[in-house]
């Protein structure tokens, strides 16, 4: 069999490849804080150079860009979007062992950023360990472009992108995120939402003010917010903005199909959530399946205001804050929608309400029919039990616009999440059996580029 | 004149009694976080048996009460009521000496508590000791009822009350708050607002989702929590509750004729807190001292759900929670206001969300024409620059009800406080200079209750 040295190798060094990981995940990178980033983007240009990689770390005005080269033995090019950093590890206290300290428990690794995306860095260079050793050389050119700011919305690397085109030149892509779903099949995620988001901020006096003095009389910042937030989405789920839902683009029907073949999630998330409604009443596999990717949000992920403590405080806040994501489909854009919500709160009376970009990107999306897609879904026959499931579009965001938009590659997806993983939740993890297969899975992608035509 | 020696014994043993002061704010009693209740009731009737009082502390099955006696000369009886616990510190960055560490600074002295309320207790017990020097023993009983739960509603001390009427019965009570106005003159608070403070709390899985993933089909805590909050009351102050405004009468021509005699508060308010606006457009000088005082509020008092860091976190929160208060007038009560709101979220699709009762109780005033008023305003007289303001009812609650109820004792106040004291604000604080005329102001109370004649 084709692989068999290669499988093996990558299963001889698959130790040394998780000490490697954990020395990663122990050097905490979380952008949003501002906390371990250049440590961690010298320890990843590190590595790559350990590989033979001409490596970089370039700046961008925020957290730095690593930029890894090898050349291969033709002149086909894979380019690697990964991402150094890794979401904030709060709430600490449901962590069963530190965030930034990674554990072995029954035979999955638990770290901060261990899923989202340092694990599928680093099976990466495991296949690419395995190849060299095989092989002495690459099968194709391979550029690592390691990000730091993917957790923060990329917000320094679309103008990185557009004045290094040339550089991180490729044939095809492939996307930091990738795994099997919760019923271990492969699967090949193809498009992105895009994301605007923002924090909501009220401020309505210098000081907080005890509640008995105050409250008759006095503006309340948590009472502007609420109805601030309240007004931009009613409880039918309706997103209030005007003309928001007018660039909105149904799937099409090939998307339908591929999300049709997707596996029953109704009562999965049911246990696993321990929720027993869906949103808008949904109760029927290909509408959750729809609704989950293909309609935008509008998502409260925070709200801080006044006293949180334990018990009783009688204080009117003078501050309060959110922070919202809007999630965007085709072909919606962040600045349209900054622009929709500035005008909304204007309109309802909240021109108090300040706005602060966080961040945001487009939608984009690969052709599921593109040749790339084909390599992905090949490479994955031999490793995993089932066959490589295409989902057209997923929930989450990234920056895969910017590659699409300046790079005009297809973009496939390799890695070793799975449903277990909860990447941005207390607890992160992948299971080593997953990780040994990601990287037999990019090893083959590797090999199918030698061959790759393209369209 | 006559109170030049007891005067002077206040003035000389001024120091000493600030250092016991700063003692007792030295001690945490943060009874919201249960933190050092116990030994600040200790040090309370240590102080107390140190004046020859009979000191107890009694339990009530949350923090103590500590009671203690000294009979005077006459047999009128003056009751005390204080509390040893203080409202959380935080945000404690906002502190500029940490509030713990009673610290001087400008004729002021600094401390989480200092002002409501240990400062007005160890005021009286300087008054005591003057008088117990110049004359050996007090012109009246004394019985000091010092509580631990005041900043959480009192929650257990109303069944003590109702339980110790024999222990507790006096002619006047002198309440624990009192001081002077922004103008400095002093002021006679006969009444208080009620409250009845819940907390909110919506959970909707178990555990926070990728906001990506679940955004559009799982329900949110936050959003929840803000429909819920945002049906309660509009933007234009009005509190939607069936029935909230049924019982709520206003106030008599005498309070008006009263609250009219107040000090101008608008360009007071508008600078000190930096405020542009009053709520309901108020811009009338009587107008706004009803509106503080005889409306209802509902206020929140605090917000938290999901991600409260810096930047941005892509997470759609399982659980949100928010402090909120309302402050009751007469004839309102808690238990009615709690009923409504757990059926106006009912009967508006929230019950999902959970009311935690945190405690409460109803409005209570005093005739401003009592005797007893007119003792507390004419020991004022030759202590302070200006007469005596007597104030109907104020913004603020206590348990001042349940003296009413169960003892029936008119009720007065005296006390260090002034417009800088910051009571639950970070930097609390009281001058020295009204804390010497606090003690003048409740020796002088002492006195003329030797010939108080009542109704």
């Amino acid at each position: 069999m084709a692989y068999q040295k290669i499988d093996q190798l990558i299963e001889e060094k698959r130790d040394s490849s998780i000490e490697e990981l954990s020395r990663l995940c122990a050097q905490p990178s979380v952008a949003a804080q501002h906390l371990g980033i250049e440590e961690c983007a010298v320890l990843v240009a590190d590595s790559l150079r350990a590989r033979g990689f001409e490596a970089q770390i370039l700046l961008t005005g925020g957290s730095p860009v690593v930029f890894g080269e090898r050349k291969g033995r033709t002149d086909k090019t894979l380019l690697v979007y990964d991402h150094y950093d890794v979401q904030p590890p709060e709430p600490l206290d449901l962590w069963e062992s530190p965030p930034f300290e990674p554990t072995l428990r029954d035979g999955r690794l638990y770290a901060r950023g261990v899923a989202d995306n340092k694990g599928n860095f680093a099976g990466r260079l495991l296949a690419i360990d395995a190849l060299l050793d095989a092989e002495g050389e690459l099968p194709c050119n391979v550029k690592f472009v390691v990000e730091g700011e993917e957790e923060i919305g990329s917000v320094n690397l679309e103008p990185f992108v557009r004045s290094h085109q040339e550089l991180l030149a490729g044939d095809v892509c492939v996307w930091e995120v990738g795994g099997v779903d919760h019923m271990d099949q492969p699967i090949q995620m193809l498009g992105m939402r895009g994301i605007c988001y923002v924090e909501l901020r009220a401020r309505t006096a210098n000081q907080d003010v005890h509640s008995g003095t105050g409250g008759s009389i006095f503006p309340n910042a948590a009472w502007r917010l609420v109805w601030a937030l309240a007004s931009l989405k009613d409880k039918d789920e309706n997103i209030l903005l005007p003309g928001f839902y007018e660039d909105v683009i149904p799937p099409t029907e090939r998307e339908k199909e591929l999300l049709a073949q997707g596996p029953e999630m109704i009562a999965f998330y049911k246990e696993k959530y321990e929720i027993d409604h869906f949103l808008k009443g949904i109760n029927h596999e290909l509408e959750l399946a729809i609704e989950g990717v293909y309609e935008p949000t509008c998502t409260i992920c925070g709200l801080t205001s006044g006293y949180q403590g334990e018990g009783s405080k009688t204080v009117l806040p003078a501050e309060a804050r959110a922070k919202v994501d809007f999630r965007l489909v085709p072909n919606q854009t962040p600045e349209k929608v900054l622009a929709q919500l500035r005008a909304h709160l204007d309109a309802h009376g909240f021109d108090d309400i300040e706005i602060v970009d966080l961040g945001g990107n487009p939608p984009a999306k690969t052709d599921p029919d593109h040749p790339a897609v084909k390599i992905a879904v090949d490479a994955a026959k031999d490793v995993y039990d089932k066959p490589a499931r295409v989902i057209p579009m997923v929930g989450g965001s990234g920056p895969n616009f910017m590659f699409k938009t300046y790079l005009d590659v297809p973009i496939i997806s390799s890695g070793a999440g799975d449903s277990e993983s909860g990447a941005h939740a207390p607890n992160e993890s992948i299971s080593l059996d997953l990780y040994v297969k990601s990287a037999k899975h990019f090893a083959r992608i590797l090999k199918l580029m030698e061959s790759y035509k393209g369209l």
